[in-house]
């Protein structure tokens, strides 16, 4: 599979190094807008000979067969409408598009042409992620009560998108994952500082059927990272940290048993239960070359992939509801 | 002073015992309606000779000052209403009411009275807070931005009040102290499992004015203890946890640095700064030991106590404007 | 059972109120020289009467069962001889004696009377090394390879003795009690400051048979307070850490497998597993409530104790042979 | 400055990585024993074209001014003699050398050549140790009492040096960089297991003037890495864990304070201190990148480089004491 990729700047490098490490992919053509992140490639890619400022270089190639897109939101859909036109597979960095409808318009055409779209939700190609994935389906975790993530920083302002765009994608993804859910309602709150109209600080509140709950806590303003998520259920509960080392997933044997109790009829008697933790051993395979590998494959094998245009649609829907929650004082969105 | 307790469960040997430990006060007579737990307070305080299962016996004592009240926030105004009415003081255990009015009423009563309140919001008295305190206080902080609190554990269910009122006392009491600001509007999520309408997982939120915001995250169905509060301001940010044996609170030298940008003057230049982490000595004393003694000076020097009915009303009206938001589906309630 | 306690410090007063909350057994008599102690016993457990500054009183009482002795190791041998000449049972403080002659001259008085000594090596009562200890046992580690302790913290100095006296006996309890080895050498080094000739800090090193090692650092100088164990198996891995609030003991299922590598002939090949880490569930109980019940039950039904003098021998062996070690530069003594 | 490598296994390709971003410098040749690894390079570093299998022709070159030799240390002493007598300045992997006679003699020859030589003590470049050397030198920890450091994990054996050789060279220079100090006398245990004769796991002594000891836990057998080091003195102790994130550097305002005792004039009367603790902010810059601008500006000034032929020797007669004592059951080995 000959691959171009337009947007060469965080990320970009990191798909190309894992699709230059895979037999079955080459990358031939690179653009970017800035003349120094050309230099880059060209230094650490030396085979990678096609170096553009121009993306419409990299999508009217006729040798081209998909097209990688690393570049600011406001941009995917127009350059994923162009890729598709051109008969183009496209991996779209998230967040998938800036807007429900672009999404749905890209999905459209994909759909169309007979194309695979790819949206990069990595973190669902970790070995945590797809630990936890299967303690919920195998059952263990019993009834899902609520998906707790929290993910601060003090990280770089983004002069386009709000923390929500630039944090919550990644909390989103893996909640719609795990949950295997759409939220009926969301309602957020959030503020901004610095005489900017920018959300830096944003908690999103997500409710399900069956009184499930999700939040999200994304921020910039924080002196230490956190990347938090407990997800809660009947007979286990987990903890999902990934700043730690090596113990990223800890399953806890706790719970709550509830029994009839016959003397207070009126009382539900609810009783802890407390055992083990397990911290199980977690598959530490790069992510990103789990998701260039499922690429190809579901390319090559004609199939959806495991992260496909309506899961970066559903995380879009989530991302649009909650910023508009927050600019309507938290008013709460339905689905 | 001479000292009547009424209700002696989890907290109010804890309150007897450091009432004990003072020269200048005495505990004569405790009521609690479990015999067992009279037997209990017989063995351990062998000193107190007046053990009764009648409130009314210690209200209508002739030589009883002060009396501290320790139990179910549905009791509150009741008992504090023929404490105050009978010419006593009053040490309530938080949450101070269960409504705002009651808390009004009764701090116009004591006003009348002249008789001292003081709400127990323990962690004020902690030496974790109060060096918090002296931080914001001296302007070290700069601007404050955002207080956002998680207070979760795998706790025991109450049957009479959910978790804002039984868990988000502490954190509001530690909001409102250090903020020094009410909010002028709070909205909150949460949910309830176990077919029970006690909401047993809650996010609340609250504005002030300048772009302040305030969150406070509890939860009592998590797998492990989390108090953890994050504080940050234009100079430096904190974090203080709890559960930290010795470095409870933590003041990072980081920060934002907003500059004027001449060359794209669209856009807010914003630096990041980082810098030392300092973990000063905290005060260890018992929080309670100095919430006795506060009760004690502020009757002794008539004054006002360090938290007296207006702190402990400012909290209720929180906890009832967040509980009236979750079943409103998160509406905003302006204050 | 009536029992007298001798020495009513820091320890004294946990071991009385143990013994006070059993229903067989009756603490009737208290000595210590100190009149501000006996002050504080008469207030904490106003039903003992018998408060005395002569520990002659106790050792003489003709209807005590049992003696607890709770002083200095400087004086144990001469109370716990007084003791079991005068028929009681005898509960010694840790480290059992100041000598090995001491201690096996103890030992053989108690089998002359038929009387019990139980030594309080309360770490061994603990349910986190009763854990490690069933672990180990039922095969699930594998060939021990060795067991690393380190205790250390910013402690009190003690003039009577140095640190391996003061902090060891709970590692090397441990150590005994978990390898069911007896080492046959053993060397220390440590070193002494402040112009004082007691050693504060101290590394002791045991040699067993079948190439297994025991390592013990003890330290009155650290800023921080650690006690962190390792014990390495063929099969497992452990690490126990006291400090952990809830995950004590964490069980790693990692290890090292052998294998004939046929190419390289005079090469072991040595392989890393690396598996699933697993925190049981611990046991909670206070270990000083396990320890008063085991001397109870272990008189009442005329049996070993868990802990007996044979085993404060063992302890007392390595302490005194890792202190004529260090004198000797670190020289290793044969056992 | 034209640079050869003798050596590209896994450190390797890092110091060309590191001199190929300089200006300064350039690598022009890299030698290896396998194809693989030199197909490696080729890949990796386009730019370097002499690849061979045969150090010599690196040795041999008359166009290369220094050699970076990363190769095992029982090659190092008859790469070291052929380079240097070659004329070419060195920059030698850790350990320098497999003797202290074989260090000795690379110095000699290297001042009868007036040329370079560096000894990779990483470690000794890191933000991490500069800081902890600033804080020592301005006296702000007052006397030393001890430096203790712990570098355990789960590592690959190597068949052909101990643990010791492996591990313990990194502990070692800090400790020797840090106290300024050369030890009197060293002892060590250790044990290995598997049927071989190399020691998986060892601990050394230091002994000091003014009773400063120093004492280097180094294991293979480990469950979990750990890298902490506790330096104590006077005024301030010093916590350094490399394993944490961010802050890797501890200090903690806390100590003993010794006063004379007129009441008790046989004791001395200690007094713990305990104070703020402060995590100063690190230089993060990669340490190999001072290491190689370290080689080309000693080069370029003609000045004894930071980490020299004698800290490398230094560094090898403790590992080398510490192996002979270890294989003298514990020996203490003056020096």
């Amino acid at each position: 599979m000959k691959i171009g990729v337009i947007g060469c700047g965080y990320w970009g490098p990191n798909l190309i190094r894992n699709f230059t490490a895979m037999d079955t992919c080459e990358v031939i053509a690179v653009s970017d807008l800035q003349e120094e992140r050309l230099s880059f490639v060209k230094k650490t890619f030396p085979s990678i000979k096609r170096l553009t400022k121009d993306a419409a270089d990299i999508i009217n190639s006729s040798d081209i067969d998909a097209v990688v897109v690393c570049t600011p939101v406001s941009t995917h859909h127009q350059l994923g409408h162009d890729i598709l036109s051109s008969g183009k597979h496209l991996l779209m960095e998230k967040p998938f598009t800036a807007t429900v409808e672009q999404a749905e318009s890209l999905i459209e055409l994909a759909e169309q042409k007979n194309l695979k779209i790819l949206v990069d939700h990595t973190f669902i190609y970790t070995g945590a992620v797809q630990t936890i994935k299967s303690y919920i389906d195998s059952g263990k975790l019993g009834d899902l009560y609520y998906f707790d993530s929290v993910r601060v920083n003090l990280g770089l302002f983004q002069h386009d998108v709000n923390v929500i765009w630039d944090l919550a994608p990644h909390d989103v993804s893996i909640m719609e994952y795990l949950l295997k859910l759409r939220p009926q309602a969301i309602s957020a709150t959030g503020v901004a500082h610095f005489d900017s109209k920018i959300e830096n600080i944003a908690y999103i509140s997500t409710y399900y059927d069956n009184n499930i709950m999700g939040h999200i806590h994304v921020n910039w303003l924080a002196p230490v990272k956190v990347r938090k998520t407990l997800i809660s259920g009947s007979k286990k509960m987990i903890i999902y940290d990934d700043m730690e080392p090596s113990e990223k997933v800890k399953i806890y044997d706790k719970g709550v048993d509830i029994s009839e109790d016959k003397e207070q009829i009126y009382n539900t008697l609810i009783q802890y239960r407390t055992g083990d933790m397990l911290a199980p051993q977690i598959d530490l395979t790069e992510a990103l070359k789990k998701v260039t590998k499922e690429f190809y494959d579901s390319v090559n094998e004609d199939r959806k992939p495991l992260t496909d245009g309506i899961d970066g649609l559903n995380v879009v829907r989530i991302l649009e509801s909650a910023t508009k929650s927050i600019r309507s004082n938290g008013k709460v969105i339905k689905l």
